[in-house]
Parts: structure tokens; sequence; C-alpha cells
């Protein structure tokens, strides 16, 4: 490609009146999530209002949280709750391992209908949240300040909580199988809260599970590999450790500038991001300038894909994005136009 | 000290029952912080209870808002709240620049009421919210989540948002100053959401302000100079930069372990932090172990200050603080028993 990609996290949303017509048609999240044709009706909205290089699967990262019988739901404002929240060992251990074709079907379904309706014009991505993250909702119950919950798991009882997120990363390995198989071409796991461990806890209650995927998906997958990118927001010191999971990119938050990511990553992997999803409230002048920015920090070359450093935001306007896209395909080509194969011009 | 001196961020505070017994007394939270006899019955409480190293004033972070008229209050279970946010060119100009002695004058009262029961015990902390942090509560009218509003302004009109953090610099110099006199013996300022800024405007919107306090500080005291900490939540990249403020001390959350911030900062300023506030959850042998870790991670010789990476959680039982406070006490010694000027052993 000569210049470079361009994607959104959270692209198909709120912020799009489109959007909001499917969503009043679906009636719930949940709803709209479970029925395939209507997924794949929003997966394709953004793509075809901005002509984006990728497509996301419209889902929720909660999916298989709810298939283990926590009672998934959604308070207006609030975010989301689980009904039944697993705080001990006894609860870990009494969790069933869903059968993803039985109870994630309906994901397989959405995922095979976007695929069909892409036709081949962008590649469509599938999406999981890491056992860490999915693990900080199933103990909290929901969003929280301070994880202490799960937190205090980590330092009281460590041996639950790794029986818990072992349980979790099998469970996420066999889902995103299952999302290649149906017809997935790029894979990305939303580590979310990773962020709020300290280096050690990273390491070996988040890192370590994301790594356990990535090899269970290569072993699984033979001499065919879905690029999957591991994203940690709040993760800037550690992008090295996570490049070095064997991942294809890297999800990059706005508090590291992409000259320090390069630095960090070097061509272990692609790095994706990382535009302050707060700049998209700003005139189309500031975005485009921003937008510069981002590249300019990247530099020149191959492996920078252009998207937010986070989801973005429900009140967005969106003139804002298509302000975005075009700013990149307008300012990106110069950094892509450099001799290959050599080490200088 | 021939051991590693410890106090914690927030110690005074819900998690004590004696503070639970005065607060009731008192009516409201600020009907406290405006009552300097029981201001000074609070701050002393922790200094007390678990013999700590020193005493941090009690009050609140948004008095200086609160004396420019946008109106504190706080909702139960919801955090502070102003009822008159400033969020444009026009209210920022509109805002009263407060008289430290006639508006603040009760922090003042607060500060000599705590020096005075102190009676040289320990040294006496004040503190401040940096301007930014500050000026987040100002414009989005409470916590935010997003922060989508204030650091709109800052893509939107660098220009005012920087009008808003200049009155905002001076108006804590002037407030530090006049907790100096008071007696306040060091200063720590809460930078508590410079982290969700890009490295560039955190250079340009938070630290920058923050280094004006300092050299501010420094013109005025001349010869003498009260040490003060500068302490960014989630500002691990940018411990450097923060230590080269000409700050004394810079305080370090539990994202960044104490070797990382070390070789960042070096001998430019002592470090204080940075035990995760949710291993306080733990049972005493866990936090005993921990404590074993932060110390190992700073190392041998002076310049570390035990603490927490963020303050202590309302639910945390007293008897958990003290099992922190003994092993900081039990522990640090054999790190301060090395020669004294000399490069090696």
């Amino acid at each position: 490609m000569d210049r470079t990609p361009v994607w959104l996290m959270r692209q198909a949303g709120r912020y799009l009146p489109e959007y909001r017509r499917v969503r009043e048609q679906a009636g719930s999240f949940m709803d709209l999530c479970r029925n395939p044709e209507l997924s794949a009706e929003v997966t394709l909205q953004p793509v075809e209002r901005f002509d984006l290089d990728a497509a996301i699967l419209f889902s929720d990262i909660l999916t298989i949280p709810d298939a283990m019988g926590l009672g998934l739901g959604f308070e207006a404002g609030e975010g989301p709750r689980f009904a039944r929240p697993v705080r001990d060992a006894h609860a870990i251990d009494a969790l069933p391992v869903p059968d993803i074709r039985r109870d994630l079907g309906y994901v397989m379904d959405a995922v095979s209908a976007c695929r069909a309706a892409l036709a081949g014009r962008v590649p469509l991505i599938g999406f999981t949240g890491s056992p860490w993250t999915l693990a900080t909702y199933m103990v909290e119950g929901g969003s929280s300040k301070n994880f202490s919950l799960c937190k205090g798991m980590l330092y009281e009882q460590p041996e639950v909580a790794h029986r818990l997120l072992a349980k979790l990363a099998d469970t996420v390995t066999a889902y995103l199988q299952g999302q290649i198989e149906a017809g997935a071409q790029a894979l990305m796991v939303f580590d979310t809260w990773g962020g709020v461990l300290d280096p050690i806890r990273y390491e070996e209650f988040s890192l370590a599970y994301m790594e356990r995927i990535v090899s269970g998906l290569r072993a699984s997958e033979g001499g065919r590999a879905t690029p999957i990118t591991l994203f940690t927001k709040g993760g800037g010191a550690w992008l090295q450790s996570i490049a070095e999971t064997g991942c294809d990119g890297v999800g990059i938050d706005w508090t590291t500038s992409l000259t320090d990511a390069r630095e960090q990553i070097g061509d272990r992997a692609a790095i994706q991001g990382n535009l302050d999803p707060c700049v998209l409230h700003a005139p189309p002048a500031v975005i485009h300038a921003e937008v510069g920015r981002c590249l300019r920090e990247y530099g020149a070359g191959p492996g920078h894909i252009f998207n937010l450093g986070h989801g973005i935001h429900p009140e967005i306007p969106p003139d804002h994005v298509d302000a975005m896209v075009r700013a990149v395909r307008e300012l990106s080509p110069p950094y892509h136009d450099v001799p290959a194969r050599t080490a200088s011009s």
C-alpha cells in the first residue's frame, strides 16, 4: 500500500445516525449483537461512509462471560453489569466452559454475515477482550474505579486467579479460532484494563495469557497465520514485552508517542494507533494537524496502521471522522515514497 | 535516618473509625475542612495510631476553584461537583483571583492548628492540586470518564486553556506560600489527571505549570527552600522531565517499578511511593512481602520515601496499614546500612 491504512476502534457505533436507526430497530444492544444480519449491516456502515481500510466485527467484549452464565445486562449510563459475578474459588471452578458453536454461534454467524456482505472489499477484523480484562468485569460485576476486588484476588489468591485466567485464555483461543473459521481475516485482543496492574502482575496475569492465546492460535493454524494485534491500554512501558509474544501488531494509546513506540518495538510487530479520541472533538483544521503529527512521529516506512488510541466517543460528529480519514489519505503517501529494501535513501 | 521514612496518601480518612466519629460531629466534608481544630485532630489521628514519619494536612484539593466561586458540592457516591463549571473564554477571564488570606484563610488556620498540635513530633506536609488537575474539575464540572470537555479545550482553544492554567498556577503558588508561612514544612502537588494527556500536551499544559509553581516558590523563598514533591499519576514515562523542574521529590504510582523510576530520576530528586493501594486489601503476610519487594526495587541508599502509589481506599482495615508500616520499619534498615560518601562498599 502506498499510504498508511486507517480504521477506528469502535468505528461502528452510536456517533453514526445510521447506526442509531438500526439499533432502534434491533431492540437492546445484545439483541443487535445476536442478529447476524443487523450486526453485519452496522459493521459495514462506517466502511461505506468513510471508505476505511478495514471492518471490525460489531459485537461486545463480554460475550464469553455471558456464555459462561454470568447474566450480562446494560444499565442506562452505567455500562455493563453481571447479575452473577464470580468472586471465589468455588464459583470459578464451577464456571462452565462454553461450547463455541452452541453457546457463541451467533458471533460466528455474525462474522460470516459480515464477510459475505463485505465481498472482499476490505479485510474483516475479529476480536475479543483479553482474559485479564474479562476477569475484571467477571469479578467486579461491571466497570470499576479501583479494581480492588479483582486485584485483591491476585494478591490474596493468586492460584485461584490463575485458574480463572487459564479457563478464559483457552476459551478465548477457541473463540478466535471459531472467528477465523467463520471468516475473520485478522484479530485483535483488547486488554482495556491491563494498565491498572503493576509491571510484575501485568506480565504474570495479563500478558502471559495473551501470549498463550497467540501461541495457541499459531499451533492450531499450522502454516497459515492470521495476523493478531494486542492492545493494552496504558501499556506504554511494556511494548517490547508485548511485541515479544509473537503477535503481529501492537496497539498504542495516545500517552506514548509513536516515535517511542517504534523504538521499543522495532521490526517485531506493526504499530497501530494512536490519535487521542478527544482530538475528534476539535475542528477539522486541528484534526488535520494532529493526524500530521502522528504520521510524523511514526516516520517513514511501512508498519503503521493509523487508528485512535482508544474507542471513538459517542458524541463525535461524523464529519470530524471524515476529516481524519481524509487527512491520513492526504498526508501519509510521502512516508511510503521510500526505496524498498535499502537501508538508506 | 537509618530506615526508610513512611507515610500514606490520604492517611487521614474514612478507613479510620476515629475519623468517621469526628466527621459525623463536624457535619459535611467541607465543614470539617473549614474547622481548623477538627481538621488538625483528623490530621494527627493516623500519625498517632501508626507512628508515621509525616503528617499531611487534612483538606480538599478543590479549595481553590471553590474560592473562585464555582460552588463546590459533594454528592453521595458521586465525588465532587461544581455548580458553575467554566467552559469558555468569557467565564475563564471573569474568574476572580482569590485572596489567600481572606478567601482561603481557613486552610492557613488549619495548617497552623496542625503545626501547633504536632508540636515538632513529625513534619507537616501542605498540598495542592496541580493547575491541570484543578482545571479538569473546573471545566468538566466534576469527575470525568474521557475528559472530553477539558481536553477538547486544549485542542480547540489552547490560548484560553493557557489563560486558565496561568491564573491557577499563580493562585496555587500564593496558596502554597501561604501554607509555608502558616507552618507547612514540606509541600506536595497532586497531578491526579496529568496521565490522561499525550506527552506533548502533558509538557505544555500540566508540567510547565508545575514548574512555574516550583520556580515561583524558589524565587519567593530566597535562600530557604521548602521541599516540594510533584506527583503525576500515570506519569511513569515522564519522570525525568518531572525531576528536571527542580522539585525535591517525585511521586510514583505502582505501574512503574522503583528500579525504573530511580534509573530515570537518578540523584535529581527523592522518590516517593509506590505500593499499589489494592495490596492493603490482602492479608498481612502478603503486605509484608510486597513492602519487601518495593524496598528491594528501590535498592540501597537514601532518597526513598515509602508511600502508596495512590490514596488509600476507604474500606481498608486499619490493621493492614499497621502491618505495612511495621514491615517498612522491619525491612528497610539493611538498605541504609551502607557506608556514606563512598562510591562502592
